[in-house]
């Protein structure tokens, strides 16, 4: 789909090889010129204007009011972690002091976290800059200290190309290490295999398919040093709809999720792709306004001619799935790459034998698993294991009838959403983008918030370290006067 | 080894089954009876009195001095993951309230870490108290909330028996889940990997050599779906004697290092493997120095015959290598299981060159490698990368005239020796063992101190969750009063 060259072998391996010098000299450099060098990103990105809009719209054909609010999204982050660099309590300091009269004498230990060198970023189709070329996986990377190279999506490989002359600028002016931040272009599964193999390589992000992230993982296990991978894949976010609020809900429920099932054309993760449910009237009220709404929704174009192919490909697959049967879909006409928003059901019993309707439909598609009785809705439930979000629409009275719910749905997913919608992923440090795979590749981390911060670090500590080499959130004086455990207390306090 | 019978494939996965039962039952339990749940380990170990200590003194060979001093640092270890567990902070629990008037609204989200599932651990033959049956893997697992299945290893699996069923008298007294400790005897790389690939397994936890570590992080890679592994394997923990060190203090450097190189027979993780100098008259004191001390020491039984055999065979064939020279051995003879203190030395140009001077040699040997200049000795000590610990001894003088040594300690190990020993691993929230690969196979976490916790565990947030169904370190009024995040202030108020 890109216009640029491939990336070569030869390449990488230089590219690589510059990461890792320039890893070191930036680990010279100080968090507060870290974190300017971040926000003149964000600012050298608002500087593209209109043209950056224009041409990531026109690559992905998603409309200018969205791409508006993804840079903010993205630029927000960028400031995000220019914060978390000048308050400097991430770095989870921690202090034990000696205890000479101890037998045998306790040393003065000092811990703190640290880059773990050049990260490769693989940004995703459907977010053109929030999860992309300056997007939270390189913001975060940045952030932690580490160099990082992007292999652009080549679906946007021309916004991508322009966000990094963005990124270019910010390093000239700010005199970050040239090759602090890299770009290549490609779209093999050979180039993806050799940055996450090269030895300079410490750790990979990855935003996207299953196929691609799960490749990415084996190729990283199977390197002779192993390195942390977090791909963040597919996910069909299961949402319960509970039988009180059912009774009461029916129509209100069904707007809500006609809206989140065909937001930005269901192109989003945390799209809710299974909706369960135990039969009864409010059931058929909430499948009547659902159908209703569904009908009535207008087809958008899709990313790119793949996605779109995809889409109507695994969707008439599951329509064709024995037991399953069409709902609604829109009754507009489609054309180009436009897709039609679709929802089925199935019963309860079906889906639980057949492991196909359990994968993800990307795009506005939805199933809607029909139960005889909470049981089942709880087994069907269990069954969707490793997701992102997963999605509770009930009244008091609903989780007082069952109380064990929250406790199946902490073992399912990343971030448990209660009389809400799963799409809209809130940047702020308590959120959870991630979860036990397959909806990410290591469940210990997020991809969004600050905390995406901690995938790209780890605690060395110091033994008996002179303070005139301690690194300056570890010195006696506390200068930034961060956020330090010290002696297992949390404190700002200085060391006398 | 063992006169226990090998665990075989069906009681494998009657185990297994039954600890994802107990994981589930003990997540209902609270904290401070979790908290209890570990005192009552240490109590129950403490009440076995010597009769354990001889069983594992006949098993390793270990005295009994060294052995009640593990036992205790064992029971110390259970009782501050219970201090832990009561005092609350250690779940990271991150509030963002919500804004309602924001568009569009921002909802309330709240995160705390939860346990993975079932624990695997496989303990260590050098620590069978610490690093075994009840162990640091063992008490941050249980502490985490996660069920604990532990393989016995074979060549102490009387002991560990016998700590299993002091384990089994505290669940009873303290009523936890019957199940949610278990224990298995086997020696097998086939029960390791039916226990690694069970699909109820959550996480792996493993001490001991880079050959089992490494098998049972590939066994777990290879699964459908991948699981963390944390292997704490081998270490040569490089050691720079420093020019102005060696000038002025050559003798007790020598004396130091001596008793660090042989304390234990040389079988810890942390032993110095590897010495790294440049050539002088102070480091030819220190070799007399230290050929003075090794010829004194007194031999003393290895663990068992496996590694007695392997030690023989390592430290003898490193003796051939090309350009490695024997400094000295013990004078004394040996017999039965005892090993021979032993130091050789190579230059730098020959062990740049040959990668199984590398490898350790576990056991009383250190290699000392001695360089023409500091730049070679940086580029000897650049090529140990992947330590647990890596040691500096230089005075202030020596600091001052290579500034560069703490960024390439930093890129080598998990902790960093200012003028100490690396034998010694202090129990402290500040501590890190672990470290880049091989010294484990996932740098980000550490396997001694509170923080050795965060392994078993994943963040998950509740998103408008109604304030009676959130766990109670995030509900509003804060019973515990633990730290927590809110709206990205640290802080121990309620919220009102």
């Amino acid at each position: 789909m890109s216009s640029f060259k491939e990336v070569s072998a030869t390449e990488i391996n230089e590219v690589m090889e510059r990461s890792l010098i320039a890893f070191q000299e930036y680990k010279r450099i100080s968090s507060d010129d870290k974190a300017l060098f971040l926000e003149t990103i964000a600012t050298e990105i608002e500087a593209l204007g209109d043209a950056l809009i224009e041409q990531a719209s026109s690559e992905t054909n998603l409309p200018a009011a969205r791409l508006v609010g993804e840079r903010g999204r993205t630029t927000g982050q960028l400031r995000m972690f220019a914060n978390m660099l000048r308050e400097g309590s991430w770095v989870e300091a921690s202090i034990d002091t000696a205890i000479p009269d101890k037998n045998p004498p306790k040393p003065d230990i000092r811990k703190l976290l640290i880059a773990l060198g050049p990260v490769v970023v693989f940004g995703a189709s459907n977010f053109p800059f929030a999860y992309s070329t300056a997007g939270g996986d390189t913001a975060s990377a940045l952030a932690a200290g580490c160099s990082v190279v992007v292999k652009a999506h080549p679906a946007h490989a021309a916004t991508s190309q322009m966000v990094y002359e963005a990124i270019q600028k910010a390093i000239a002016k700010t005199k970050m290490p040239p090759y602090i931040f890299q770009h290549v272009h490609g779209s093999s599964f050979e180039s993806g295999k050799a940055l996450v193999q090269h030895e300079a390589t410490a750790a990979v992000g990855f935003t996207g398919s299953f196929t691609g992230g799960k490749a990415l993982y084996d190729y990283a296990a199977a390197r002779k040093n192993p390195i942390p991978v977090f791909s963040e894949m597919g996910s069909i976010n299961p949402v319960l709809l509970l039988p009180d609020s059912l009774e009461k809900n029916a129509v209100s429920l069904a707007k809500q999720y006609a809206a989140s099932i065909t937001l930005g054309m269901g192109q989003f993760c945390t799209n809710p792709g299974l909706l369960i449910a135990v039969e009864s009237e409010g059931l058929n009220a909430f499948i009547e306004a659902l159908s209703n709404e569904i009908e009535k929704t207008i087809p958008a174009n899709m990313l790119h001619a793949g996605i779109h192919a995809a889409y109507n490909k695994k969707m008439q697959d599951a329509l064709t799935e024995k037991g399953v049967a069409l709902i609604k879909q829109s009754s507009n006409k489609t054309e180009n790459l436009q897709a039609l928003p679709t929802i089925a059901k199935v019963s309860g019993e079906i889906f639980l034998q057949n492991s196909v309707l359990h994968e993800e439909v990307f795009g506005p598609y939805s199933l809607l698993v029909v139960c005889k009785s909470m049981d089942e809705l709880i087994e069907v439930w269990r069954s969707a294991r490793g997701q992102l979000t997963t999605s509770l629409m009930g009244t008091d009275k609903d989780f007082a009838d069952h109380p064990a719910l929250l406790q199946t749905a902490e073992s399912i997913a990343g971030r448990i959403v209660f009389n809400n919608v799963p799409t809209g992923v809130e940047v702020c440090p308590s959120m959870v983008h991630g979860g036990p795979f397959p909806a990410s590749t290591d469940s210990r981390f997020t991809a969004v918030g600050i905390h995406a911060v901690k995938r790209w670090v780890r605690p060395v500590c110091y033994q008996n370290c002179p303070q005139q080499l301690l690194p300056v959130e570890l010195q006696n004086d506390n200068p930034k006067k961060i956020w330090r455990l010290l002696n297992n207390e949390w404190t700002r306090d200085i060391i006398k």
